[in-house]
This record gives C-alpha cells, structure tokens and sequence, in this order.
C-alpha cells in the first residue's frame, strides 16, 4: 500500500469558525493539533506517502509530509491542482484533515477499489436533510453528483463525503483542468464529466460515527469522536495531573498537569493541557483548550479556546428557558469564547454567546449578545444607598443561632 | 366500629393557596394525594364507612368511598348537609380532609365517646392568640365556642378542631336546617342551639403534632409532620432513586426516579417523583412536587408545585437581611412557584415571592414582587462596552501560576 | 532576664484600619486578642516585666502588666514619655504591641547586648523601598537613621524594625525631653542626638518572617504568621468543632463552635469562635473574626471582622480581570467588611472594597464602591414582565429527559 498516495486537503480560511482563531485543524485535542490525529489514523490504516495542501497561515506544520501550500482559498479543484507537481501517477485518495471516521473506513474503501473501478466514493445515509452534495446511485455506481438540492428536493438518501479514491489521479487533473475554465464549483463539474463519459464510481456506504468542524459548535461533535474513540478508558490522564478531594472526573480527557480541584465534576469533556478546574466547578460535554481557570462554576456544552479565566460564580446558560433549538440541531448550546478572554464573578452568558479574543466581561451581568475582540463591557447598576434603619444585635444572632 | 360514619369535608376553593393550582387535597405527598392519605389514617384508627363531600373539581377521586359533591362552596354546614342522603342514623365523625393529627387521638374521641355524651369536640391548647374558634369548658363538657374572639378577648386557651362526634347525626341535621335560616356561620349556630338545649358536647384536649393547610406555606407545615410521623426511616426512598457520589441526603423522602446529582444536600424535605436535584445544589426544608430540576440551586423554605427547572446559580433568598418574620409566624421563607415555571441562571428570589403557573422569570436578576401567571420577565440591563487596553499576556500567566 | 523592663507601645489610634472597628492590638487571633500573643511571646523568651502603653480605648487590657495611659496619640517619643514613672534604672526593650518576629530575634537581640553597647537596633533586609527609616551602617555600628529616603535615595537596604534596645533608658528618656522641644518626630531626633554624642548602636540583622498591621489587609499577613507558626499542625480546632461530611480544611485554624459544612473548602485561613461556614463555602487565604455566617459563598483573600452574614452564592473578588495590584503589593485581595455586616444572596464584591459597620448590601448587585458605616444599598433593577408566549408541555419535558 506503499504506493497509494493521500492528498489531505487543510487549506481554507475557517471564517465560519469565529471567534476561535487557531486554525481548526490546529486545535489541540487530547494533547495534539487535530491535523495531527489525522496523519496518525491514516498511518494506522496503512497510509505512509501523505501530501498536505494548506494555506499560508499554517504552512510550518512539524510534520514529516509533503506540504503543499495553496496561496488563496479558491476552493477544492484548486487545492488539488496546487498539488500538481507532487501527485505522482499512482492511486490517489482524496480526504478533508478534519473530517473522521471510524478506521474500518479506510479499510473498507481499500478492498473496495481492487475491484474494477476507476474512482470510489463514500457515502453517508442521512436521516435529514443536509447541505452537502447527494450521490445518484445506479447499479451500485455513483452516477450523478447533486449539490445541495434543497429540502425535498434529494434524489437519494446518502450524502458525499469527502473520502474520494481515483485509481489514474493524472486523470483527474485533466478534467479538473477543463473544469476550471467553467462558472461554478469545479471539482463537482470534473467529476459529473468523468460519471458522464462513463468511469466507472464505486459506492462504499457509511453509517458510524464521523466528525468535521466547519462552525465553532462543531468542536463539540469532535469531542464527542474522541470520547467516543477512547472508550475502553473512562478517563484519559497526562502526567502531571492532579485531582483533589471530593472532585469527580467521568468519560474525560486531562491533559498535562491539570488540577482538578475539590468536589469539581467534569463529565464528557476535553479539558487541555495547564488547565486548573477550581473548587465546585462543572464542566459538561464542553471543550476546553489549554491554561484556562475556573473556579465555582458550570460550564456545560461550551467551546472554550485557550487562556480563559472565569470567576468564581460566572455560568454558561446551556439551554433556552423555551427549550427551543439555540443553533440548528442543537437544543443545548453554552458559550462560544475565543483566547485570552477574562469573565468576571456571578456573570450569566446566554445560550450560543460568542466572544471574541481578548475581550474582558464584566461581573454579575447577563450577556445575551455576542462580543467583538478587544472590548471590555461592564454592567452599568444603580444601587441606592440609605440609611440602614436596622441595627444589628449581637444578643439576637445567639438566639437566632440557637432556634435553628 | 364498623358502624361509626366518618365524613370527610374535602370541598372548598383553596382560593388562599394561589399560586398553587392543584387542589391542596390533592397534592402529592410521599407520592400519594393527601386525601388518600386521610382516608389510610382513618383505616388504620379502624374507621370503615367514609362519605367524602368534595367540590365539582375534584369530584374523580380514585378512591373506594361515598363521593358527594357539594356544588357551591357555601361553608360547613351546607357540606354536612350535600351528604344528607348518604348520613345514615349511626354516630358520625365529621373531619377536615387536610387535617393532620397523631393517629392517638382518634382512639381517644374513641374512647371518651363510650361516656353518655351527644357529642364530642377536639380542643387544642394554643400558646398564642389563633384565628379560630376558642371553646368554653364547665365541668369538663363543652358550653360555648366563641369564634374568633381576637386577641385578648379569648375566653380560654383552647381552640376547636375539626374532629367533632355526633352520636345521633339525624339530629345535628335537623338543628343544622334550621340555623341555615339565620344570618351567620350556620355549623356554629347550630353547635350553640343543640348546647343551650342541654346536649352534653364532651372535650379531648390535644396537646401533640398537628398540620393543616390554608395558605401556601402552610405545606411547609404538613411536610414536617410528614417527616415527623416517618421518623424511625432517616429517609425514604422509592424506587429507582439514584444518588451520585458526594451527594448527602438527610431526614427526606425522594419519590419515584428521582436523581440525587453529585455533591447535592438535601436536608429536611420532600422530593416527589421524577425531581432531578442537580450537582452542587442545597435543599432545605422544602417541598419538592413532581418532575422539578435543579442545578447548583439553593432552595430553602419553599414550596414548588409541580415541573419547575431553575438554572444553574439561581437561589432563592429564605431570611431577610433584617431577619424579621416574612409571613406571620415564619422568619425563614422562600418561594411558592407554581407549575410548569422556569427561573434562569443566576437568578435571586426574595423571601415570600410567589410566581404564577407557567411564567418564565429570566437569568441574573432579583426577584422581589410576585409574578402573575404566563408571564416572561426579564432584566433589561444597560451593559456599556468599551475597547479593552488590556493585552493578556499568556507568559506573565505563566508566571503567576507559577508564584500561587 | 528579670530585670529587663519590656515597653509595648500599644497605643495610636488606628485612623487607618478602617471599615474595622476593634482595635487592632485586640483584633482575636487563635481566639485570643494579639497583645496577648505579643506578651505571652515575650514571656517565651525570658521576659518577665512589662509595660504597656495603651490609648484610653483599650485601658482594661486584661493582662497582667503596669498599664500606662497615653491620652492623646502624640507619637513614639510621647508613648515612652508617658511610661517615664513606670521605667526604672535598668535595661529597657521598646517594641511595637503589633510587629511579630520569630522568637529567636530577641535571644538573638540579648546575647548582641552583652557586647559593650548603649544600644542595640534591629535591621530588615529591605528587597524593595519601604516607607520606613534605613539604616546607615558602619564598623558594626549603626550611625545614622534617614526617615523615609524616598525610592531610590535609600541609604542602605536595611530598614529599622521596632526592637529597640537600651542599657540606660534614663538617658532615653532625658534626651526625648530634650527632642520634644523640636519639632519632627522627637524619637528619631533623640537617636540622631545619641549617636552624633558618640553612643554606641549595634546592629542585629533580621531576614525571617515578621507581621505588622498598619492597614486592614495586613490582617492577612498577620494571618500568614500565625499560621506559618503553627505549621507543625496542619489545622488547630477549638473544642466544639463540627466538621460535616465532604468538606475539606487545610492550613487553617477554627475557633470554638466553628461549624464546617457539607462540602465546605477551608483554606490558608483563620476562622474565630462561633462561625458557620455553610454548605459550599470556600474560605481561601482569609481572616474570619467570631460569628460570622457562610452559605455557598466564595471569601478569598478577605478579612471580616465579627458578626458578618453572607447570603447564598454572594461572592468576593480577589483579582482583577486586568490581574493588576489592588493595593500595593496585593494582586489578591478580597473584601474589608466591618461588624455586624450583612450581604445580600449572588451580590458580588470587588476585589478591596471596605464595608463600614451595620450596614445591608442587598441581593443581586456588583459592589464596586466602599460603603460607609449603617447604609442600606439595594439594587434598583428595571424588570420587564410579558405575556409568556411558550407553553410548558410536560409531555416534552419527559421526552427529554429521556434523550439526556
């Protein structure tokens, strides 16, 4: 398998992905940037000959591949041309760095291809509607493309993902040269002209778990993979960590040296490396990127970047008091925050609240509206101040004390 | 003793116990409506032969007994007399349905009723002046009750009770007829004839536990005796309680599926079934209706009717900064919630706030007036947003953990 | 050692200590007043002969010792002045009721003495510029004490502590006469006079841990002390002690009484006689005077003088969001509160703000600024209240609970 060839498409600008600023495929989970968990995987499935297309901002990557960089995102025909030069006339397996799945995949997509076939795609049988692109089936092969069709309107029940093998990638790169010179997404236009002069497309359909990040809440489904993933363990710890009396720790990950104090409870979460999880915190299903500081508070289906301190008493709502859906597809949603962002005691951010890099949050207010990078909001009150017409008697306390 | 009637007076409005909407002789508690537990008292003193009167309301009590429905709610006499057809010619005991008293004291009514007396009435000896009626006693039989007298005008310390014994009942309904063609409160009028008549009323004074309920707080008083009366059992658990590590729970009972979260304390309450007591969250001398959820609460001193969910951090305030009394007789109060409510994260209620069924009360304010029902509050608050000229500096953090 | 004659100057008027009104040579330390560690130190170390001058606020010091008056505030020389008929002809020591050192000082202080010497000072290795007079230093001798340099115009890095030696202290006192007629601080000219006239002045160098109390915070570092002392211990309780399931106490000390409730953190602090520190509460590095009450609170880095009541979830900051000092040389420190305080629930306090004595802070409010002595604050809030449009559907509810 020596000679297969893995094109990893990381380019792309992530200007969904506000107000997190790590590139996405260089977020830490459990320890390591997330492109790197992919080249792991792949190696694991037997892939060695990797060529990595990402854009300028993440072109230092400490791994042993060939990096290709593609200077402006102008989409997946031109992420794969950008790696012309390198893609050598042998099999070539097209995969998204932060898209996983299950290892059995690659497997599957592997045996697949010793069959006749000149490309194979992968499929994902939807139970709802989504907004990717819907494989026409005939025969067992991919006939047709149709991108994002609309609600209702699907040909099929099974969506693309992008796990594409082509058997002559040099062929590839002739129709996707063509395609260019047309309107519209060229890689879709070179496949449908391939499907059309009659390669052939075979189908392996997947219905496990997978993950992929395009907004900032889709950190949360990642988490979820690599929880899932580790299962055999309850809890992953690093070296260094250390947990107090009284605190609870279930289904996590604890990166190096993060304290977890007294009678804290994380449950289902990424907890990165430095962090310190004060006295009587909770963290729920939450991601939390390294050196954050909480202290006596609930953090529950949360995105939290890097560097972050709450004080003691600040909360995240995590569910609308209408229980209404906060972001499609997700009734429980906390707060969404970027690095270096400072939150001050007793303050209550509202469901799917994003706050931007930098930014200090005032104490004892409610934030229901998003906030920009570099901005300090405090809570403007008016507290009347009278004379206190009660005096307090000592006597009286010692009483009260004894009646209860 | 089979032939002994009891009639049970489960009618009127309850319009005093808003916002509670369920009828208070139907509340939940131990996980039975308190009628049933009535009924179950009065079984096991060896009572048999029960007429039930009740309101239209609650006419489809599930219960094996003579229902008769008084129409309007026009006072005790005309309860008595709804049930007429049903009273036959055999000694009656005529009780309030949410009356509770040690199951002592029926055997004593019992007991002094072997004497040759008409009729038997139950006094309570009051420490402080009590809005009821006080009993007049010469020569150990019963002369007079003077209702409401007010304070200092008591003709002794006694007060009655609803737990009055007529041998011949056929009679009381005769002077009973007759007193409804007067002005007033006819049951009294009709007590007074029948004693200036020379019928022998005798008396069972009562010193022990007792709890009915009028106003809503009054359930705090019913759930003591409940918790009395269960002393020998710490606490009682239905089936499918869980409770996580760290949690503590004391001198309680938890209904059906209720969940106790991790390092919850639960002291001195009633839980009824399907309540989810959240981490970190304390409750305190409370009563706890069915399918309530809690996180990182304080509740203390409340009532809380029926499917109510408080957000992480919301408290309910259950002592005055003054410490005086929040209603009369209690100086520890929290608040009465009626169904179906939801109090966002962070939120203070004050000592006595009462919130109508199906309202919404938002995050991080401080709840001080009452709530009407279906009604969404929430804080408008001014929160000023300037340009931080703050730069966090991730190595002066370092730094300073380093120094703690 | 007999005839050593022990002058603790414990008078002065404290103008600075500020919201706390016990004076602070009386402030309970371990359950006992400071000037009683202070004698029962001394008596430690050999000295049997004291005397002490207090102001006319604290005269019924219960101590056995000559008691000596001082009516107004006029200063150091003016203190010993006033002890003038108490002093007799034999070695004299002067140290401060409030500056602590550890005990092997003033051994250390009496073997430098047997040296051939009029006098003998203590110096403190100064690692940055302190508002104190710096030593100029010669042959072993101290020559020269410069008040105040100013940053960067210090003499030498050691300053003058309060440990002042004398083998005549009738020639103390004639040229303290002599300075009074000047004006400046008389006690610094005297010594000025003394050397320029050729008495000897050693010099004994100190560099371990030593408290003093000059502002309200510096409680905490008394604590610190006291603390530090005991550390053979790792937590001194008083008889009475009640410590509940799940609550933790490090480093600390608790007074009769003290109740410590479930899941309770107690840390690096210390806790007087008769306080609740109820479910919850985390007490971190403060100072807790006798009757104090706690209830799911956060007290970091505080100090609270007596009869102080925290409702549930209030909180003290003890950092800035900005991490800057608060005051110079804490960039932790909580709240000063003075007796009889009571502090509404989820109210937050910023990191060093005072509260006067007798005075309310509502529920629900950020207390940014000091409040004086018997003030009400309260929070006025603008609360909107709609028709809620969302109906509760319990039948929803149990659906979801089942899908978490």
């Amino acid at each position: 398998m020596t000679d297969i060839q893995v094109l990893v498409l990381a380019g792309g600008v992530g200007k969904r992905m506000w107000p997190i600023v790590i590139h996405k495929n260089l977020l830490p989970f459990f320890g390591k940037p997330l492109i790197v968990h992919q080249i792991e995987s792949l190696k694991k499935a037997g892939f060695e000959n990797f060529i990595i297309v990402v854009n300028p901002e993440i072109k230092d990557l400490k791994i042993r591949a060939k990096i290709v960089v593609q200077e402006k995102p102008l989409g997946q025909a031109d992420a794969i041309l950008s790696a012309e030069k390198e893609i050598k006339d042998a099999p070539l397996l097209i995969i998204n760095a932060n898209d996983f799945y299950k290892p059995s995949l690659l497997a599957q997509v592997k045996k697949k291809m010793r069959n006749d076939l000149d490309a194979c795609l992968v499929g994902l049988k939807a139970d709802r509607y989504l907004p990717m692109g819907y494989l026409v089936v005939e025969g067992g092969l991919v006939k047709e493309v149709v991108e994002k069709p609309g609600e209702g309107r699907e040909p099929s029940n099974i969506v693309k993902l992008v796990v594409d093998f082509y058997q002559r990638p040099k062929v590839l790169l002739q129709f996707l040269k063509k395609a260019k010179r047309k309107r519209g997404c060229a890689y879709e236009i070179a496949m449908a002209t391939m499907m059309q002069e009659g390669m052939k497309f075979g189908l392996v359909e997947y219905q496990d778990s997978w993950a992929t990040i395009k907004y900032p809440w889709d950190v949360l489904k990642m988490r979820d993979f690599f929880l899932e993933a580790k299962k055999e363990k309850p809890v992953i710890m690093e070296k260094g960590v250390r947990i107090f009396e009284g605190a609870v720790v279930k289904n996590s990950y604890l990166g190096r040296n993060v304290v977890v104090g007294n009678n804290a409870l994380v449950r289902d979460s990424i907890i990165e490396e430095g962090c310190v999880i004060g006295y009587n915190t909770e963290i729920v299903r939450s991601y939390v990127g390294p050196d954050c500081w909480f202290h006596a508070n609930y953090i529950g289906d949360s995105v939290l970047e890097e560097n972050i301190s709450f004080g003691s008493g600040a909360r995240t709502a995590n569910l609308r008091l209408d229980e209404k859906e906060v972001v499609p597809g997700r009734v429980k949603l906390g707060a969404i925050i970027g690095k270096d962002v400072r939150v001050g005691i007793n303050t209550s951010i509202m469901p799917g609240v994003q706050i931007g890099q930098n930014s200090f949050i005032g104490p004892g207010l409610v934030l229901r509206e998003n906030v920009k990078e570099n901005k300090f909001c405090y809570l403007k009150q008016e507290i009347v101040v009278k004379k206190n017409m009660q005096k307090i008697d000592s006597g009286e306390r010692k009483k009260f004390r004894e009646r209860l």
